[in-house]
């Protein structure tokens, strides 16, 4: 239906004032970066609405949407950063709390999947036991990012299994691989576990409801997170990839970034490291992890 | 901290190549209008993100509000609704679908407390047995916007009590204050009520501390709910507002419009309408229900 000039502006100028009401509304927050920010959702939000031209019934599935995401949220599942991620929101946070350039380990998206109160453990400790895949030994460094080692860094780790699935993924299960360890005086850790293998973030939900209608994967590339915090330094999130996946150029949450790609080697059964006698291949991987000082843009 | 320029371009080329990613991971989505859509969602939403450079802590305290949203809403309660309403987000949807010249009656938001499985009454009923308030006769028409009678339209009624409750938020109360009623041959419908208060929305949760924590009030002028519908027309949800009511030009969800703002009249003690005898005084109200023909923007 075509529409004439008057109303055109009719309509563009109701639109505008409606945003302007609600964008006023805010004026008296005593808070003036909750202000801001407010003002700057309501736009954008309002910016969505008009652009599509909004009907009620896709109104209507929105409230559902959020609904459902709410009601299959739980301690052991987060459907809303689910959905972050796969709208990329996760990451443009990332990126805008990123410095332009630095020689500090990039940051990728801190995932649904994270607990507290995964077991403290001990460098060489092993969080794969019980757990399905091939075992791996994991050797990293923290520095700063001007290359000085850093000890005491607390590092909370955590990592699917060779199935595709986290601990917190297998009804009533214990935790495994995840744990929190601390760096020696050369600012190194290590532990065992399984080579994580790619899989798909949970799909039975919303979140795989809207991937599956737009054609789109669930599927992530093999990673392990990571988690570096130092009272010195910014903390840092970030994940470390396997190189060679076939899902890299694909992930599903546009987590990757050609840095955190990192090659796992592969040995024969025999003694490996901390001791370890092993009866079936192996893998290990190594990593160097650099913090950027605290300030927000150095 | 101040930027370069060149930094600048690699910050601002960084973020638009990861949004232009997300859209394009839409470009296989069979369903064009759903690409359209997500598309759109996609741009403001990093867009947003982008211009208030949102920090990791507020998309933390995004995360949890919405989970908050999510766990607080149930049968009886609908968080996702009252955030969409204190936004103004439901009132743009109103905005975009409504014909920019239209001789029929404006619509206004729906509101989280519709119920399915109202009482079907008959014309001259009363809905307000047991509720706190002064008896109110409601008396409307139905017509098309030319001015036809509607015979057979479904009316589908609900509003706060006195108090400034709805039924359902009394725990374990019966339904009251709602119903689905049909017109008669003339185009009419009846029935009696008591009259609404101006309430707040609720405000224990979430959204109420949004509001709260932004200075902003929580209240809404009284009304009465309406949503008609009609097999040939377009259906209607609005309100009508009683006029005098003091939240008016401030009502925290944005729904007022002039042309639904109405008098209630007050009358003395004695025999009213349906032959209903009053010992207390008790008030009316008379409207005029227009619908708009089922095209859309006609």
């Amino acid at each position: 239906v075509s529409e004439n000039v008057d109303d055109t502006l009719v309509r563009v100028s109701r639109e505008a004032d409606l945003t302007d009401r609600v964008v006023a509304s805010f004026a008296t927050c005593p808070d003036p970066r909750l202000r801001e920010v407010m003002s700057s959702l309501v736009r954008h939000l309002h910016g969505f609405i008009r652009d599509v031209r909004l009907t009620q019934a896709e109104w209507d599935a929105a409230i559902a949407f959020l609904t459902r995401a709410g009601h299959i949220t739980d301690e052991r599942r987060q459907e809303f950063i689910l959905l972050s991620d796969v709208l990329g929101a996760s990451m443009m946070t990332v990126a805008v709390n990123a410095p332009t350039r630095s020689d500090a380990t990039e940051a990728t998206v801190f995932g649904p999947f994270f607990v507290e109160g995964a077991p403290l453990i001990s460098n060489g400790a092993d969080i794969g036991a019980g757990m399905a895949g091939r075992p791996c030994y994991v050797h990293g460094t923290v520095r700063s990012a001007t290359g000085y080692p850093l000890a005491g860094a607390r590092v909370d780790v955590w990592a699917a299994d060779d199935e595709g699935f986290y601990d917190v993924q297998y009804e009533g299960g214990p935790l495994a691989g995840r744990a929190r360890l601390y760096t020696d005086d050369a600012g190194c850790f290590d532990y065992w576990t399984v080579e994580p293998a790619a899989y798909p973030i949970p799909h039975d939900g919303p979140v795989g409801d809207l991937l599956s209608a737009t054609g789109r994967s669930p599927m992530r590339p093999a990673h392990i997170h990571f988690m570096v915090c130092h009272p010195e330094y910014r903390t840092l999130i970030t994940h470390i990839f396997v190189d060679g996946d076939e899902w890299l150029d694909k992930d599903a949450v546009f987590g990757v970034k050609d840095s955190l790609v990192v090659p796992f080697s592969v040995h024969e059964p025999g003694r490996g490291p901390r001791g370890r006698v092993l009866r079936e291949p192996w893998s290990s991987v190594s990593l160097d992890i650099a913090l950027a000082s605290d300030s927000p843009h150095v």
